[in-house]
């Protein structure tokens, strides 16, 4: 039977043959493809750890059969002719509908909300932390941790955000996830499916879409200029609410104290209703300081607050968090034996020395003004290039901002022309969940400053330009 | 109002008032407790990136007002006293019932199936690989990467596991995940609520209650000696099978290549039917050469292979792969923009250099010979206390194996008394997905041996004597 079993064991015999019926069956399969170079022999090794001989030798069973060939100091090539003579009727070729296209982004320029800049991040610092997790957690790394984290990162956590959001929390409440949409998911999945949940339109489609899915009736609220239409709210006969005070997503408004109370007061009126309190990019804000969050102003534990480390470490990180309500906690621990942690266990023990050895706010404090430069850059760059046909919602707070632009075309033009231009840019139409009149003549884009550099500023303003013309 | 909104900002009246109105927040909430060691002055400073005058000045002030009293060359102490004296009815102190109680496992012994041994694993040239992605990877570092994770990664992937278990697909064919729990649950998320699905009983009940919860009808499915019974299979009506056949969970059996080939043909009888080979611990064999993969087996693109670094690299890495045929993988692509990748990026780019270099090759084999060792050990020294009251199914691979032993007490009891004598293990109780007559006077424990230290084993042992008498 021709099949590859290499195993990682001791009979070196079997090693040669396995190696040499795996790369024939490959040739024949048309996995490996006529031309194609197959690695060094040393290379291949390496890579199997096996000696140099056991490939040599399947290397010379491949060429005296001619499956393969070979060009001196060049290497070995897979035979042509042999592609397509495959045994079976459906082979493991993979359809070209399926193929992935390898779009090489080098020349593309980015003005994602989605990004961040890394190029001050101190990854000594991180590694450093890393190699202390390693050294201190032994024991810990080699099992399967709590489900909600270590506790001696919980509690890290809720140290910072006493101080840095006066969010009144204990360790216990934390429960750290591979991402927002993990925790939301996993705090939904136990209630009833009975909820409404009411949503801000513009707002996080994702979110909305997973809900949907989950079987929940989610309601989109419009938003007026203090943030989500708190009267509609009130009609909708809503029991939850996700909300993003902070800093809107994607408008980027920050709602005043008012609202903020307006909507703990709608929660505290009925038994049973929540808000979700998304703080999703407070750790940047620019000129001013912070509003507090939902979660400090909140005297009967109605708000469940998110928090993320996407957007200050980088944006693979995957690791965030939720604060839980006491009784939402014991209806979660409920579900403990069904519930992971998603998010890798010596990244986390890294984060706790990262935050108490101070480099974390220290890098906070520095992206602060690094951003903020960005911002106020692209903000007036785009306005002189623009002038009157840019309308910019200039909030300093966060990784982007909202800005108008005169323009004729559909939305969907838009993000044509863009993938022409090798724009990456987000439009309104993303964060709509349902439909809205348009403006007459104008578009909305959401345009992220993180990570584009200055220099890159005016060629990407030149590409926004011709793609909204 | 008295809520702490330190936000990373420049104005320092600001932050001295802040770190002043949250840390007497927090004593009148009771969140800090009365006699509670406050941190240092260069602590807090060090950690909030702010003056040690800052923090002395909060200090000062928290000191003249009474909240807090000092003793000299130890520090800053919550005052007695206050804690109770709270303004509102509901704040938010933990109930009592859901405060963690601070296991210290340190005197535990483990046998659990899920731990791992890491005190070989080669963490410097991981860190190594961690810094060559850091400097080669800047660029994706900074963005939300591919929802099937890097391309990079999962072309190595592809090849390593074409040649470790024969499996034949292209790395567009790869979708990697936090967890194979979390890639099962993606992948069923997209079919049709109508499905069957078969699956082994004892088996992993994880799986189990996941799929039960998603809506999907789940048959559990005894095994005969040969693995999953496939007369039960084909009378059952389902179209998804999931099995473990190289190294059945939790019984350990390895599937031989007969039942296999029976299962395949099981698959193509009809459209639209599935299994999926849960490859778990394939890394790990002992004195015999691998069986193929099901999936190597396969002609007909029937299999989803799936894998898992958390045996080979450490138990909370959350690595993990399947590899879907053509036609789900197209039905997967469609619900692109719903998924995301919840595996840390830079660990996934560390991965792809650490098998590239060999490093994981050489780890399975050093692991290979050790935990053959433990595991010999560990058999020998049962059969020499517990001798005519005990049988083993001494199956050469994985992790863990299956033991049966005299004793008339219940799960439940040998449960609990576990836990008094500080063993970790599991029954077979947690793998029966429906209720089976128990052997007379027999238990079945599942043991791992994988973080077991060999002068721990005596002391372990004892302590199973006292559990199952």
């Amino acid at each position: 039977m021709d099949f590859l079993t290499l195993s990682y064991s001791s009979n070196n015999h079997f090693k040669y043959q396995q190696i040499y019926e795996g790369i024939k069956e490959n040739v024949l399969r048309g996995n490996l493809r006529a031309r194609e170079k197959l690695p060094s022999k040393r290379q291949l090794a390496k890579e199997l750890n096996v000696s140099i001989n056991t490939i040599a030798n399947a290397y010379d069973q491949l060429l005296a059969e001619g499956y393969i060939y070979t060009i001196e100091r060049k290497g070995y090539f897979v035979e042509s002719g042999t592609e397509f003579h495959t045994q079976g009727a459906t082979l493991n070729q993979l359809p070209a509908d399926l193929k992935e296209t390898d779009v090489n982004k080098e020349d593309w320029v980015s003005l994602s909300h989605m990004s961040a800049d890394i190029s001050l991040f101190p990854f000594k610092e991180w590694m450093k932390c890393e190699n202390k997790a390693v050294d201190n957690h032994k024991k810990e790394l080699s099992e399967l941790g709590h489900p909600q984290g270590p506790y001696k990162t919980r509690k890290t956590i809720s140290r910072m955000i006493a101080l840095s959001r006066g969010v009144v929390c204990e360790p216990e409440q934390i429960v750290i996830g591979a991402g927002s949409q993990l925790l939301i998911q996993q705090l939904m999945s136990i209630q009833d499916k009975k909820q409404i949940i009411a949503v801000e339109n513009p707002g996080y489609s994702r979110f909305y879409r997973l809900l949907n899915k989950m079987g929940f009736y989610v309601k989109p609220i419009e938003l007026d200029d203090k943030g989500i239409d708190i009267k509609e709210v009130a009609s909708s006969k809503a029991n939850y609410l996700f909300v993003t005070p902070s800093h809107q997503f994607p408008t980027g408004k920050i709602m005043p104290i008012s609202r903020r109370i307006e909507l703990l007061n709608w929660a505290v009126e009925e038994e049973g209703r929540y808000i979700v309190e998304d703080d999703y990019d407070s750790e940047f804000k620019y000129e001013s300081d912070s509003i507090p969050s939902l979660q400090s102003l909140d005297r009967n534990q109605r708000v469940i607050y998110t928090g993320t480390f996407s957007k200050t470490l980088l944006p693979g990180t995957r690791i965030s968090y939720m604060v839980l309500p006491p009784d939402l906690l014991r209806e979660y621990r409920k579900h403990a034996t069904d519930i992971m942690q998603f998010s890798n266990s010596l990244g986390l023990f890294t984060l706790h020395y990262f935050i108490e050895n101070g480099s974390y706010s220290r890098h906070i404090k520095r992206m602060n003004h690094h951003y903020e430069m960005k911002r106020r850059l692209l903000i007036d760059q785009l306005y002189s290039k623009f002038k009157q046909e840019v309308y910019i919602e200039d909030i300093p707070a966060g990784l982007h901002f909202l800005a108008r632009f005169k323009s004729d075309k559909t939305y969907e033009e838009v993000e044509t022309k863009a993938k022409e231009e090798k724009l990456e840019i987000y439009t309104m139409r993303r964060f709509m969940l349902k439909e809205k009149k348009r403006m007459n003549n104008w578009i909305e884009l959401v345009i992220g400053f993180a990570n584009i550099d200055e220099e890159e500023i005016p060629e990407a303003l030149d590409r926004l330009d011709r793609v909204i013309r």
